[in-house]
């Protein structure tokens, strides 16, 4: 009788096999590289939190989403959700041992019950970088700057980032005289995208009467009645709702400069000001964005974000303003692969000493050693099987050279790897030559430099 | 009225500051670099599994830790309270989609529910690397040598890895007639070091008897009656235990072997032949192996492992023996420590540019974009704050260079940032010189290189 268990995951969960682990790993390692050239540190908070700090702010679509429960010692606690609630908690927690402004990235997963569909999981993984303790424009173009190198250097070029600003589309509302509904107004003109210009019409038409909905299609717009985004010069599009807004302000003058600073950055084709775009979130206060990949906007925004203005007002007095977005890592990847764009890659190693007739010898070791000294990372085949096992292994894992040690190493020469000479194999076309290890390193190099 | 929540963490469970997050992500950094040079691959499994997967094989101890809760579809779900568990399960699971020997490394965090003490938390890390699929003492070396240079990649070049050999043991217990007992001697055994020489001489006694209790004594450090360890050359200890457990076996022959690889690669001298190692855990079935820092023992093993002959037992029929080990990383970063041999790092960039009386212009940005050009990373103090603010700030993040722009920079000049002159001040001497983005590059790295 079979005992034996079902090895299964739970619906909604991944595991990561080494070629898309790799792929994580790579793209993570590149966007922690550009974060930090600019100034920003890492920080990691637990999974685990009192349910009390994660949930006292959102409501109750969130709640249900949560994975939350009674440990042992009876506490109420909950997975995080979302890098920004436990941002706010650690910033008020370690105020006092923190300098401002302060700039952090954190990539760390987080969990939600979601009902798993295309593209949506209940574990994945969040890469957030925040400037807190600035609410200067300065840090505004920050943000916007490094989204745009960050996805750049993956490898993420043709994309367009759609900014807009809460501020000047709440001075709009309050001329409408509908300030008091702007938090469910936002939230309608923010499904333009997912439900059609005719739903947010309808919907709008119900909160606002038909006469104050179609004034605010025509700002989100331009009253086109498709309601698909008709880009327009930034500073033509900004004119256009300053207007409406009631003239010039703080926040329109902050639209500008910030335009202005794109263009000395010779960035500003990258990014489109887009009055539909306002985030579902209710702690945005200033400038908000989204991007789209130019060749496949239907899978949604892959970074989003914007300017706060009292982040910790859960946990401290002291108001603290910022700024930051966040990537979705695992629906940017998803995107990647569905233009071409992944780039996989099975191993490090880009040789493989194969083993004879008996488990290789310690000198297969001292030859791997040197092949390494001269910068050519080798790995070995530990048993003697036989050698088509040998080359499938090589192949699984994207290795192009063969190395065959001599059958025999006379134990004088053992200690004198320089001089023996050993057979080094291009395998996807069997070619053999007899080298040193550091010529054959040194063909090796020359072929990864020139591929 | 203030509404405001304390804003607190579980017991247990750590924030990382930037300090301390990244001196974690560089050790990781080096250490990951390490495996995939010896051909080890990254995998990531849930954090999340049906408890029915993780505690099958578990005793009650690890049962009591474990996080467990019914999720919101009512399944029974535990967070993962090690890496080796789902594994196995992963194994089991994608079996054909993967390739032998499969050389994998998972650094990844945990959940137990220990009580909170010194060195102890309910979240740390662990990192893994394993061989699955091979049987060859070619995979035992490869393990040793791999846990020897990744800890000397990292820094950690005065530590004793301590070998023994389940195997021997049981045959040695064989011939005493205690086989049956030989899971509960093995723990009493592995106690040693904790509970002394006495504690373990009256549990073995009850156990066995006195007589073979003596015998056991002797067979794991000579009959010495403070039971600490007295090291002796490698292969004397293996003629010790060898007559003891009944003459050559393939397991000494194994052992044998072993040892002469360590000496062709010329690592012996990390390596102790110390039979009363023997891990608590059940599934280990050949060689076993406990490292520890040569200056600071006491803190316990920093990286341990071994061999085991089934290790997909619990998921499927074939049988798939395996070696590995695992890095405590939190235990080890607590060490090195201790030691004062962790290197605290605030911040990734270079020089800092001052912000004059009034926000940064455009300006500023394409000179830090200049500086990056030349190698050099440079941030931006984004708001006109007062100078001894941004010193500070400075300072926090271990900035040593600063950089002042002119206050005017004419508009034909902008683009020609070549030849614009700015001020480079070293903070900590406070000396200033006048020179172009490149000179000021160049002298910083000059600096880097030089400490």
């Amino acid at each position: 009788m079979s005992n034996l268990i079902q090895p299964k995951i739970l619906k909604g969960f991944r595991d990561f096999l080494p070629d898309a682990e790799i792929e994580r790993a790579l793209t993570i390692e590149k966007l922690t590289g550009v974060f930090r050239n600019y100034g920003f540190v890492p920080i990691d908070t637990p999974a685990l939190e009192y349910s009390e700090i994660l949930l006292r702010k959102s409501g109750g679509e969130t709640e249900k989403q949560v994975f939350r429960f009674s440990d042992n010692g009876g506490r109420d606690v909950s997975l995080r959700f979302d890098l920004t609630v436990p941002f706010a908690r650690f910033i008020a927690e370690h105020n006092q041992e923190l300098y401002f402004p302060f700039k952090r990235y954190h990539i760390a997963k987080v969990w939600r019950g979601e009902k798993p569909q295309a593209g949506r999981y209940r574990e994945f993984m969040q890469c957030d970088f925040d400037i807190v303790g600035s609410d200067s424009v300065c840090s505004d173009f920050e943000i916007l700057n490094l989204m745009k190198t960050a996805l750049n250097a993956i490898g993420v070029k043709k994309i367009k980032i759609h900014i807009s600003h809460r501020g000047i589309f709440n001075a709009f509302l309050e001329r409408l005289n509908v300030r008091e509904k702007s938090a469910d107004i936002l939230r309608l003109v923010d499904k333009l995208a997912k439900t059609g210009i005719e739903d947010v019409t309808a919907n709008l038409t119900d909160l606002t009467g038909e006469e104050k909905a179609l004034q605010i299609l025509n700002y989100i717009c331009g009253g086109k009645k498709d309601g698909t985004l008709q880009p327009q010069h930034f500073e033509k599009t900004l004119l256009h709702i300053e207007k409406l807004a009631g003239g010039a302000s703080c926040d329109t003058e902050r639209m500008r400069r910030l335009y202005k600073m794109m263009e000395a950055a010779e960035i500003q084709d990258c990014f489109i000001l887009d009055p539909s775009i306002t985030r579902g979130l209710d702690y945005y206060t200033g400038i908000v964005y989204e991007t789209f990949l130019t060749d496949y906007p239907q899978i949604g925004s892959v970074c989003s974000g914007g300017r706060y203005d009292n982040l910790t007002g859960l946990y401290m007095k002291e108001k603290l303003p910022g700024v930051g977005s966040s990537i979705g890592l695992d629906r940017l990847l998803a995107g990647l692969e569905k233009l071409g764009l992944s780039r996989k890659k099975a191993s490090f190693t880009e040789a493989l000493i194969f083993a004879g007739s008996t488990e290789p010898s310690a000198f297969a070791y001292t030859a791997a050693k040197e092949f390494m000294r001269h910068g050519v990372p080798v790995e070995i085949f530990p048993e003697p099987k036989k050698l088509s096992r040998q080359y499938d292994f090589a192949e699984k894992k994207g290795i192009e050279w063969g190395i065959f040690l001599p059958d025999v190493v006379p134990s004088c020469l053992a200690g004198d790897i320089q001089n023996i000479k050993i057979k080094l194999k291009y395998l996807p076309e069997r070619t053999e030559t007899e080298l040193t290890v550091a010529q054959a390193a040194d063909k090796i190099k020359q072929r990864l430099f020139n591929s």
